[in-house]
């Protein structure tokens, strides 16, 4: 009998746990500091009012309650001792004969950590309400103030970085003042807020082919959201984003640019990438470990293209799926294989109705990628339960233009101090 | 035109204001320091896992959009200045022709304020996640702790105070450990889990008829959970309670048994109750001042039988609805009408098909207390969105034993170090 020790609950951990079912020769020890899997290409909803945290959380326990070669830890692990192969945690340690590493990727600040107070970014359900919390108070906040100039500020919302997630952002939020708030205010006209997208590179969506990167914009335009490129942003304060000599007044800002691997990379000892991420051997195994995995967003996985895979779920569940094989291969005695990516498409949401598609030759924008990404999305959300009660939020919001979960939780005295 | 300030959106301020619809002297300000209307009677759904936050509370600028004549402001009344007719604020003053005080109560913990930290109560959203925090948590933490004196005091979970909250939240945890985590861990038998209800008095649910408590009592050791009548709580810490020299090992303590007033009736410089409630006039104001009227669990309202009008939501709704209809007297220069209880009976659930109903002569137990109960929540729910949601969620729970919102947020580690 193995122990596996898989240490997050992402897609590529739990995925790699859900492939090892049936597999008798292997305990397997799952560890989380959350005790819920979460679908993350929906918590953009959950940051924008649309959807419950439930709706895309699941508890860990619950999806492999029927596995029964594995125990599930709430626990956040702290390095790893690929020598004694021991998984140190906060209070505790935990043996191993295989580990798998998939605790995935944090917010990146480019060497600038203070701003992440005044700009949260988007990885976990605190994350979420947090970023709600802020967006919904700026608009209560606005409704209250009567100086002209200070109540532009608070309907000023700043988005950083337009990759997917900071696009999808920005679009919901415009969405939001444009349409769901609408008639809910008095003194403000909620569609007067600006939405200000900012990217560094020279397009929107730049790991997108240019075509669809020029109809995400225009879509975005369309939705009301300023989008400025080839913009370097030189500082955020509680107050202001600046970039070289603007200035832009606001009090809410959202971070979707720089990610960094979790920091568990650095205690194997081998060689990381500049995003922190581990540089592993075509098995996903590190460099005279071959007993220890790194999948998911903590990988660096080069293709034979000399280009790396994708920071996208996809992967991770291929790389999870792949290493269930693997590891089933080790345990009885076979060689590892390669892993090899199969890039299915990507999409992008920007909004109602909004979207691109790239499906490699066929590229798709509008309506029809928007309804694809929603029938996707829905279809791999773990839980008949969910995928239910999604659907229905979604047909309701989309009906009526509202959004279901407008709750200012933890606290609303912070920010409206100012 | 006449300014009405209305402070607080739970029942008997959001009914008030719904109630003045349509009437064209009246300009009304609706404060609250929450953005949302709280359905607090299925609160305790939130708190033990079964429903998520929005799906019980409402944003009140959703609830009153269409009414023309009210503005809603998110902000903290901290005191009534009835000389000068002004509510003062955190950061802000509003001035008023008439006021409607129903800002409600919160827990009492009978002098032992240091009790709080250990024993939360459930009175808002964020109690309710507390709760739900700790609860989850605990069994996390018994299936990582190995000493098993330990464990069983992680098992253990104790809610003071058999009143309808109470009960239902000790119905509510005894159900989870038996049904829904049952075959979640590897290491603990959640069944094994303690739920035990204490109360001071002679019998749980005091307020209701004896033979109702009989039945309560029953239906709730039919659930699993110990009840102690007749016992005095002496200490509550972060491991134990105590009991006179009976101590309870246990990290999860739920409190609720007293209530106080909200601060807010000190300053208007009435008489109080003991519990802090304002004791109104017959037409629900205050003595000298015909244009404050206080509501709602904030005011102690006498019947002609020398009892007191119960802190219930049927009484607060019947409250806000009168006073709308004295406010437009007032405004039309006619006398103010006595308000009059008009008591329907009183429901409260215990778990899965497990109620008690007292209807005056009628006294309903079992299933088809528990029946009539959900009927009725679900009709008075604000918004036909949330009904649907929740419908379904109860219909899903009863059919699967499972709770769909199983989600430890805002923080593991606090609890885990013992």
């Amino acid at each position: 009998m193995k122990h596996v020790v898989i240490v997050g609950g992402g897609f590529a951990g739990l995925y790699a746990t859900r492939h090892l079912r049936g597999v008798d020769d292997v305990e397997i020890t799952l560890l989380d500091q959350h005790n819920y899997h979460l679908f993350q290409p929906l918590l953009y909803q959950v940051a924008t009012a649309a959807l419950n945290p439930s709706d895309i959380a699941v508890p860990i326990r619950a999806i492999v309650r029927k596995q029964r070669n594995v125990s599930v830890l709430l626990g956040a692990a702290t390095a790893v001792d690929v020598e004694k192969k021991l998984v140190i945690m906060e209070d505790g340690q935990l043996a191993y004969d295989y580990l798998v590493l998939a605790t995935g990727a944090t917010h990146s600040y480019f060497g600038h950590a203070e701003w992440e107070r005044d700009a949260p970014g988007l990885k976990t359900i605190d994350d979420a309400l947090e970023i709600r919390r802020r967006v919904l108070v700026a608009f209560e906040a606005a409704e209250r103030e009567t100086d002209p100039i200070r109540q532009k500020a608070w309907l000023t919302f700043v988005v950083i970085g337009a990759g997917p997630t900071g696009v999808e952002l920005a679009g919901a939020l415009s969405e939001i003042a444009r349409q769901t708030m609408l008639r809910d205010f008095r003194r403000i006209n909620p569609s007067s807020a600006r939405v200000i997208l900012i990217e560094g590179k020279e397009r929107v969506l730049p790991v997108y082919p240019p075509d669809l990167s020029e109809s995400a914009m225009k879509q975005l335009r369309g939705l009301g959201v300023e989008v400025l490129v080839n913009a370097q942003v030189t500082n955020i304060s509680d107050r202001a984003v600046t970039i070289g000599s603007d200035i832009i007044e606001t009090h809410t800002v959202l971070w979707g640019a720089g990610v960094q691997a979790s920091p568990l990379a650095k205690s194997l000892g081998v060689p990381l990438d500049r995003a922190g991420r581990v540089i592993v051997e075509p098995a996903l195994t590190i460099p005279g470990h071959p007993e220890v995995f790194v999948l998911g967003d903590l990988a660096a996985v080069a293709q034979s293209d000399g280009s790396f895979v994708p920071g996208v779920a996809p992967a991770a569940i291929q790389e999870g799926m792949h290493t269930a094989l693997n590891l089933e291969r080790a345990v009885g005695g076979q060689p590892l294989r390669p892993f090899r990516y199969r890039d299915k498409g990507s999409l992008a949401t920007i909004g109602r109705a909004a979207g691109v598609a790239d499906f490699g030759k066929l590229h798709l924008s509008g309506f029809i990628a928007w309804f694809a990404w929603l029938a996707i999305h829905i279809f791999f959300l773990i839980g008949f339960r969910n995928r239910f009660l999604v659907m229905t939020q979604w047909a309701w919001a989309y009906v009526t233009y509202q959004r279901g979960a407008r709750l200012i939780t933890g606290g609303v005295r912070p920010l409206l101090k100012e």
